[in-house]
């Protein structure tokens, strides 16, 4: 059954062009227009949003022992979905008895069933748009973006590298070895695709699609079974996916239970016992080091991807447009509230001040002209609620709160600017959510050393350089990549360090702390499954 | 520096191109002729390695602390030879002294160099002959082969597999993100390769270079300062690796000291300060799986890369060759007196006896037409000298003497076999050494599953397998493809289980116990090394 496959085999070669090249491309539109995802697509996905709260979550032939299920909506409104759940033993056997199905399906078989799952997923995008904001807080716009096309390009790129590792060496080879005046050796060669095991993503509150769909596509189209763990309080946007994941699993032939939902509620989650099953082989996982140093320890027969802390730090050196760089900043710290694994929070700046097209400016002046950029962007109730979304755990709002003693107030409310001492030990480690800290240093070279040795220490998956002087770019640019950050340099306008664009940027380096996987690298794909030959000598020549 | 790329770029282009088509290739010829090597060749290595006996061993500004070295030829004679030794600080040191220049100098410039390593490393094949034979115990013709083309070309292929990955993605791409009608946003990206950390080769005492190059030349082409830890038994041909290594650096402007001779005595080995140390981020590693698990657990900040024990299976279902199978069997059992990873240990055979083009054959006709065999191949002394070699280490002879009394003697000698029934403890774990077991089965299917069963649970690296019924064959092709092991089948002549050929066949498949690591898989160089960005918007377009 590989109709699928050729289908989508347009779709993949472009992604496959498009992820070596690193130039911008995307199947899936992020506007929320009506043009492109049809008249009448809003409506059904609100409609659609609308028919699945207050109700039993429906998952044909899905393992269930009792129904779970508290979301309740950081925007006020609880969920009262209920799903189905089961203990992880249940959830292992059900995904081992996928496995020898899912493994021996052709690539092509499986790789055509996740190109149809990505494309039906983008065709409720408006649906995954009110359940990503009623489950992480993000404003619409940015949820139908997040947690629809741009979680679909990264599921995309995905089955594009995994492709491209799976068809990348020969399968089957006649190997002719000359014997001098005897005749050749002649052995016929041919190579499985052996898949590692059971795979479990441990999905978070904030990104539950984009930050999933890498560990969840790369493993699916490499031949594992997939659990999926979603944070118990942001079920609903992986619940779809499995949902319509399973649909296209069975049209295709292939087991559904080749992935499953693993619910659980807070304070009774069941990614323990998961993570450390025997069975359990590839384990993706975003969210505290806390709990990845757990996983390292306790789950150690499987191969661990993550992501993790970091401080992600701002050196500001110098500016040519002091206006534009306050306005990006400004934008950068408020969207969705600093509640991105990518925004800015130790800013630093020289203690003497800086060089800027409108003059010198004093370290209080950068600061003042950052927290004036801040209210001008969030002057408008209305669009200040688009941007900056809603806290999605209150647990954020309670960290940011004890972090506002431990610094003088630059800015007040979302989000909070404080200015701190270098040595600062609230500045020397992730702070989620929205708060920044602005730092004096002795020169930029100073910010730029201890940004980098930071990010080298503790991790960081962003970084951002505002400079005049090239010789000290240079400089920069080595510094964070020995740090193994990702560095925007003088961002103005409409772009923004906090975001990552799939088939161009590779999402965390894997060369620091804040994470060991690289979205989409080759070492993402490459350890999902082996290959394993058998040879025997070709019938004798005519 | 560049030109050594351009003088060896065709020789990679060609080796890349092997890898993915996995057919015969090789520009490193194995015979050991005159006629390919020089004329000269031959004394030439007689005589410069009888001018190395008894001497302190020169590597120029190499870190040196003292002298050791205690090697003793298992043909007989000690070899006297001395080298710099220094302890790990001393060793970390002086490699991240190198890590820098290693890091910044292009991707051309490494792998140039690495190439002309290998081409005179190639030159001084017969030295590495004689070196290998007298540290291994291997006869003469096998340790030129496998210390010396063999072992380059695997290193060639680590090189040809790096080199294809790290020019796998752009390094710099323009990305135009079109805003409706309003101006695209346009960024420019550039990538950086950022090397892991200092890389550790930890050495095996039966294949001091061919297990060892992959993880050399990986590292070293990914921008990784390499210590090269020998076997304290075997140090001579990695000591002249080492020399000519840095050599090659220094006259291509690298620093010398990015490869390493970490050189210790047996009982005082400094592996275990040099594998925790926390700038050591790679290790790669051939032996037990004892001191495996001492290096995962206490090695933590690493990646590690390992072969370890396993036990290698043959199934004998029927035959329609008989005298083929057994004299194929006889070479591939008394081959270095069973001493490599890929020696078959385990024989399972009917207990009702096969079907062969010979008529029935019991389980004791089997066992004596083997026995026949061997003796009929080692009849002549020379000739068995040539095949057994000499045992590498007295340990060995300790292994094989102890099992003796464990199995009923099937015949005496080197190697040994053993009539052992299926669930004896001997013939659960490796038994590294010239000793096979014959078992008997309920049958050929009964013989498949215990031996696909133990490569699962203990590892393996070879199965193989004699059988006439294809549609067995299919069930054990399958059976080995999910215990993650190679298979030959039906081999005869002159092909045996144990070869493995560089661009074509995977040794160990990472997908069982008996290692994570596949020479050369995408997965061995992967992660050798990180992609870091840095990105600014472009000059706005004229």
């Amino acid at each position: 059954m590989t109709d699928l496959f050729a289908r989508h085999r347009r779709m993949l070669e472009d992604a496959v062009q498009a992820l070596h090249a690193r130039r911008f491309w995307t199947p899936f539109p992020e506007v929320p227009s009506g043009k492109i995802y049809g008249e009448t697509a809003k409506l059904d996905g609100d409609a659609a949003y609308a028919a699945l709260l207050g109700r039993g979550f429906v998952l044909p032939g899905h393992p269930e022992q009792r129904r779970l299920g508290t979301e309740v909506s950081p925007w006020g409104e609880a969920l009262r979905i209920t799903y189905p759940a089961a203990d992880a033993p249940a959830l292992i056997a059900a995904a081992q008895g996928a496995a020898d199905a899912l493994a021996s399906a052709g690539v092509e078989t499986r790789v055509g069933a996740c190109l149809e799952i990505l494309v039906r997923l983008n065709r409720i995008s408006f649906l995954l748009g009110h359940a990503t904001m009623h489950t992480t807080g993000q404003a619409f716009a940015m949820a139908f973006q997040a947690g629809g096309p741009h979680a679909q390009d990264r599921g995309l790129e995905a089955v594009a590298v995994a492709w491209a590792e799976m068809t990348r060496y020969a399968d089957a080879a006649r190997w002719e070895k000359p014997q001098g005046k005897a005749a050749a050796l002649v052995i016929d060669k041919h190579w499985t695709l052996v898949p590692a095991g059971i795979s479990l993503a441990i999905g978070c509150n904030t990104f539950p699609t984009w930050n999933s769909y890498p560990g969840i596509f790369a493993s699916l189209a490499t031949g594992n079974p997939v659990i999926v763990k979603p944070h118990p309080a942001a079920i609903l946007p992986l619940a779809l996916t499995v949902q319509v994941a399973r649909g296209v699993l069975a049209e295709a032939g292939l087991p559904a239970d080749a992935i499953l939902l693993a619910v659980d509620e807070p304070g009774a989650e069941i990614t323990k016992p998961l993570a450390s099953d025997p069975a359990v082989r590839l384990i993706d996982y975003t969210g505290s080091s806390a709990f990845g140093a757990w996983l390292r320890e306790n789950a150690r027969q499987a191969q661990i991807f993550t992501e993790e802390t970091g401080v992600n730090s701002v050196v500001i050196a110098a500016a040519d447009d002091f206006d534009g760089m306050c306005a990006n900043l400004a934008f950068s710290l408020s969207l969705y509230s600093g509640q991105m694994c990518t925004s800015p929070q130790n800013l630093y700046v020289p203690a003497q001040g800086i060089d800027t097209d409108q003059g010198h400016k004093s370290f209080d002046q950068v600061a003042a002209g950052l927290a004036q950029a801040i209210d001008t962007l969030l002057a408008d109730p209305k669009q200040a609620a688009g941007i900056c979304g809603a806290i999605a755990n209150p647990a954020t709002r309670d960290r940011v709160a004890r972090a506002r003693d431990q610094g003088r107030v630059v800015r007040d409310g979302t989000p909070l600017l404080l200015a701190v001492e270098a040595d600062a030990p609230v500045a020397q480690d992730e702070c989620f959510g929205p708060v920044a800290f602005l730092i004096p240093c002795a020169d930029a070279d100073d910010g730029i050393a201890r940004a980098a040795d930071l990010a080298a220490a503790r991790g960081a998956i962003t970084a951002a350089l505002y400079d005049t002087d090239d010789a000290r770019i240079r400089r920069a640019v080595a510094a964070f990549a020995r740090a193994g950050v990702n560095l925007s340099v003088n961002l103005t306008g409409n772009i923004f360090v906090n975001q990552s664009a799939a088939f161009s940027d590779f999402h965390v380096t894997g060369a620091n702390p804040a994470g060991n996987a690289s979205l989409t690298d080759t070492a993402f794909v490459a350890t999902r499954f082996r290959r394993v030959m058998w040879r025997r000598p070709a019938a004798a020549p005519a």
